[in-house]
């Protein structure tokens, strides 16, 4: 969904989930039309190739393969940890540049900000109720979070954000949710409050179905420093880089005093990253790759990783160049997903108003 | 606001917000222009006699002074401690007949629900983003309620219903909030709310003000049986029963065994608390109306009761059962109520919005 991942230990959901996703993308290919797919990001700036290799690039599928596919900026959830809203307006703009460029299409998708879709927001209201505190405190990932603001109370708006994206995913009637296996506690709590809604408030009747969680196969790239790809590191590859940049990026990461070139992930991680850049921009194996550098040693593996990347992303890099000086359109695409995401969003407020009497 | 009382020991903050409550007396005679009250009740039932000359008649009082009164019917807050929202429908329809029966002029004061008003709920999320859970958890009346609730666990929605409270309050700009001692911490974190926002999001711009307290000098009244006055105990006379329902509960009344009728609410607090019912609908001092009755008995004196109520309350029972005659304009009352706040409500948003930089 639209959060860092946190390791878990919880093994047995995951083999459950990960089953389940199988079956489910046989059944994408069969019946997309029976799919709405409720994804997002916050919006904390430019995405990088992890993101885009990890999630960005699944959507565009999903999407092609003909899902509704909704997008959601999670502009709320920007100040669950921190104290200001930083460059926001800066940092949209960039993520929309970003979904655009990597190919989701405003024709077929909804892409959407939080703070326009009151009605979705209101939601948060009853779904609270649903919950105890006590488990919104078991919650890994908030507890994870609220452990690496160092200290740093955790914050009302991070104690209750899983309900908040209950209510975003439940709003749209999203029924599928493409997540990270650390995730999958948030979706159980998604279904939870659905089930929870539909007893206590609906006597049965199902005003929320229960969503599934489609389990991403989403390739783990490390930084060019070796360590977790990030932004703030500095060690990122953005999609808006520049091929110089990005050659100069690749230049300088870190490899091993190895010269014959192998993938190995656990023996050589920073080789093997390397070696998966350049494999999944080229549609090709690691192995294969790995096996044509050869002794050629590091340099050469750099250079076929820089010229993957940026053959790759060349395409993605001129629309995204083109789309930039076109700040009309960009407005209407958030305006015209922000549209359609609230006359959704009021109907459902409306059906959920009136099982609850709140119609008068 | 819209919560029983808890009983508090801080008295420091009491005393100052007593000070200056007695000030704001004088300046809302002066200037009633430059107040606006936020008040409110959660729709759990009729309004009984203590609600009245506790809450209800302070509330015309303000009106009739020239205050911009705004009187919220905290519907989701039915469901913070209990798992059904019961018979909402005719408890907001019986508690709107008991405003409007008490004076309360909807041509001047504006009557609401907060599930019709998206645009102040979303303020939660802005909002939530500014306190801790700990600070949260802290309040007195949240703790009362959790403790109240006997071991089951507390609601999501109970835990940050105090900052649901700040939005009711801020969103319209209320600067007055009439409210008992218990509840000085609400507003204490409705300030801190305010501050925050200005501080943390607005670079200092006072998007919101700091409402004050009004303690109001609410009498403690005793249910019929000598106990809390409460629908819930069948103790409570309701606005809305018949005179003979009247004589009935106060004839049952708890008394004592003394026969010569005295006020002095520590040591006789049932004969004390049937004196103050009388004195307040009649206008006297309950220890005049002592001396006249002196040694005829409780039975003079529950005469006396009945005559002070029935009396006072039959043009308002009158108005009422006019009024519950006329569904339309019932609904007309609640649909404008909710148009002005919702319009008061969406500036705010765009406000909070814009300075938010949300605005794409």
């Amino acid at each position: 969904m639209w959060r860092p991942t946190v390791t878990s230990t919880v093994d047995e959901p995951f083999t459950t989930a990960a089953a389940r996703s199988a079956q489910l993308e046989t059944e994408i290919l069969e019946h997309p039309e029976r799919f709405r797919v409720l994804t997002g990001d916050r919006p904390t700036g430019a995405l990088h190739l992890g993101h885009y290799l990890g999630t960005l690039a699944n959507r565009v599928r999903l999407q092609t393969a003909g899902v509704d596919v909704f997008v959601l900026i999670a502009d709320y959830q920007v100040i669950t940890d921190r104290d200001s809203v930083g460059n926001l307006t800066g940092n949209v703009r960039e993520l929309l540049l970003d979904y655009l460029a990597a190919g989701i299409d405003p024709a077929r998708a909804t892409i959407f900000t939080h703070s326009a879709v009151p009605a979705l927001n209101q939601l948060l209201l009853p779904f609270l109720s649903l919950v105890t505190v006590a488990e919104l405190q078991r919650n890994p990932t908030v507890k994870a979070e609220a452990e690496a603001t160092g200290g740093r109370s955790t914050s009302g708006l991070l104690l209750t954000y899983p309900v908040h994206q209950a209510a975003d995913i439940l709003f749209c009637g999203g029924n599928l949710v493409p997540v990270g296996r650390d995730q999958l506690p948030h979706l159980e709590l998604t279904r939870l409050i659905a089930r929870r809604f539909n007893q206590r408030y609906a006597a049965g009747q199902q005003v929320f179905r229960e969503p599934e969680a489609l389990l991403s196969p989403a390739p783990l790239l490390l930084g060019t420093d070796g360590t977790k790809m990030s932004k703030s590191r500095g060690n990122a590859i953005e999609l808006r880089d520049t091929e110089d940049r990005t050659a100069a990026l690749i230049r300088r990461a870190k490899t091993d005093s190895q010269r014959t070139v192998t993938y190995d992930p656990d023996n050589r991680p920073e080789v093997a990253s390397l070696l998966l850049t350049a494999a999944l921009c080229a549609g090709r194996s690691p192995v294969d790759l790995a096996d044509e550098i050869g002794d050629r040693g590091a340099g050469a593996l750099k250079a076929v990783v820089t010229e993957a990347v940026n053959e790759h992303l060349r395409p993605l890099r001129r629309r995204r160049a083109e789309l930039a000086r076109d700040p009309e359109y960009l407005r209407g695409v958030l305006a015209d997903g922000n549209a359609r995401a609230g006359g959704i969003a009021d109907q459902t407020l409306t059906r959920v108003r009136d099982v609850m009497q709140m119609i008068y």
